[in-house]
């Protein structure tokens, strides 16, 4: 599909920043999730709100022809800065080197194949398993670190769509700042429905568990089938997307947040209903969904939703952000709140920072 | 369809226990609740197993013609002993003197019309609010003591769907010990499967929260069609309902528990997508729901269920409730423990004993 594509700029170290983000539609259930080829194949169409404060930042460099792939990980580095790199996690290496193998694959139908290795050091300005996506932004990251080190200025729909490949399907989603449907028409890249500067709304996380949770999201996917329930959910999330699209349009908070709330809820009552069941909530979920109830009962337009974890992302205005936070950081179960907004897209520059 | 019925002793004082019951396939959903007929008409059969020691106890004593039906309400009378009345609820007295109403008019079908008073003491040996269905064992008692106090001796099905008339479905199922099924063929009274002596089974009921209820079962019945899954749900049930009753009567207890837990879970998942959602679940319920899976983990058979509240009734056998019950009193959200097990049929004697 890019047989024409040719290098911008010459190759070199780059550094890559990439958001994550949070879906208002949930991706959940999906074909192909082990294929080789374009990535997984949703149910359904999603819909997500980039991030800004959550990111990936991945540096990557040429290393000559016959190179071994070398994997780092850097623990939480700050807007950018180097620190420390630290042994990566054998699954994340392995992972990531396939990805590697993936984006040298796709070079090969271009102007400019490229057959080197690369130096790859990355990590998340966010802590792990927090509940938020870091696959999103992590392989968006990777993708277009690597593929700005081979000297190519990716569009957002080919960065959506190679970072897809990479077989996280949130990430095609990352590739855009602000609102996000993913897939297009065509199926695989994910496009922009509004931009950044078009709403700023808060995703307060409250984080009530930070182990890694018990079923992987994969799993989840694969199970999500055999739950009573996915195919009248399949039925009813057309109406719920477009009711979600139009309180973004219409910039209707609260439309969007009883949809939202609706859809968060829903993607856990699908996983619980599966066979075997897949239980992601704790009682500090419960918690925070009960004291989201009463924060809208006191007139705080607030609205829960959650990935495939426990921790509960809170979607609010900018100008009730403090009063949300103050009362999620006061329950008992609630860690830390982390506290995020729009983000923009993702982007590169020269040198290797990490 | 009584119309023959004789009185088949003298009218006159009596006192009625009447078990609760735990259900392992759940009534949720019904129309006519409103109605002054002969109850509410489910949208699913139900099973249950009746309880031992949570039971109502209610006495009834006849009062002149003309006289204003009296109700006492006793708190935790201790198995059928005199203890002391307390002013019962305004809307406990309303309900129970329509019922004894519905029984008045119900007597001028049989060959001894009754066209007096009552006075009427009841209480649960049970702690109120704890997720042990209240009005099943209280109208079941309630409905036994006035029949006997007018001169009927009735049968199981008459009582269970005189019982019912009252607006409690799940009263029905008091009629009888064991293992029952509501509704029958016939559409209004249940039906036992097994009885008490066949295969004694535990249950231990984890309190985590002991307030009412913010949504109450009537309007979780009445919400429960605006769900997109309650189709599917209804046409799962069937199959469900068999798992059970095949697992009973095989007492196959691990293909019992897995369908009720299964079971257990669903009726919240119905209630959560309901339109307005219903929240039933506290922390508590998930912290008892994971350390019922753990007990599973580690060998002992233990499967958890919940009626329309947020406490977990966890099912047994005999040899492990020590153990259950050892790790459910060990978490920090539950407040006690009632140990209770299969029960026998309703019960009557002679005499005003509250």
């Amino acid at each position: 599909m890019n047989s024409a594509l040719e290098p911008a700029h010459e190759p070199g170290p780059v550094t890559a920043e990439a958001p994550s983000n949070i879906a208002f539609i949930k991706y959940w259930g999906a074909r192909d999730l082990e294929g080789d080829s374009e990535g997984p194949v949703p149910f359904n169409r999603s819909l997500s709100m980039t991030l800004d404060a959550c990111r990936s930042i991945c540096s990557a460099s040429p290393l000559p022809e016959g190179s071994d792939d070398e994997i780092h990980w850097v623990q939480e580095p700050a807007g950018g800065r180097s620190s420390a790199a630290e042994e990566a996690p054998p699954a994340f290496v392995e992972r990531t080197k396939r990805h590697l193998d993936r984006l040298r694959e796709w070079s090969r139908q271009t102007a400019a194949p490229y057959a080197g290795g690369f130096r790859i050091a990355t990590g998340n300005t966010f802590p792990s398993a927090a509940g938020i996506a870091s696959s999103a932004s992590g392989f968006t990251a990777l993708t277009l670190a690597a593929s700005a080190c081979m000297g190519f200025d990716l569009t957002p729909r080919m960065l959506s769509a190679l970072s897809r490949s990479s077989g996280s399907g949130s990430a095609a989603r990352s590739a855009w700042g602000g609102y996000v449907e993913w897939p297009d028409g065509d199926g695989n890249a994910a496009v922009q429905i509004l931009d950044e500067r078009a709403w700023e709304l808060c995703d307060l996380v409250a984080v009530v568990e930070t182990g890694a949770k018990k079923v992987s999201s994969r799993d989840g996917h694969r199970r999500a089938t055999s739950s009573p329930y996915f195919a009248p959910r399949l039925a009813a999330l057309d109406g719920r997307l477009e009711r979600v699209r139009s309180a973004l349009c219409g910039r209707d908070f609260e439309a969007l947040g009883d949809a939202v709330e609706e859809e968060g809820i829903d993607l856990h009552l699908i996983a619980m209903s599966s066979r075997p069941p897949v239980y992601y909530w704790s009682p500090g979920t419960i918690e925070v969904l009960a004291a989201v109830r009463e924060l809208r009962a006191d007139g705080v337009a607030a609205y829960a939703t959650m990935d495939a974890g426990a921790n509960v992302h809170v979607i609010c205005q900018p100008a009730d952000a403090g009063q949300v936070e103050e009362r999620l950081v006061a329950l008992g179960s609630v860690e830390r709140v982390l506290r995020d907004r729009t983000g923009g897209p993702p982007v590169w520059r020269g040198g290797a920072e990490l």
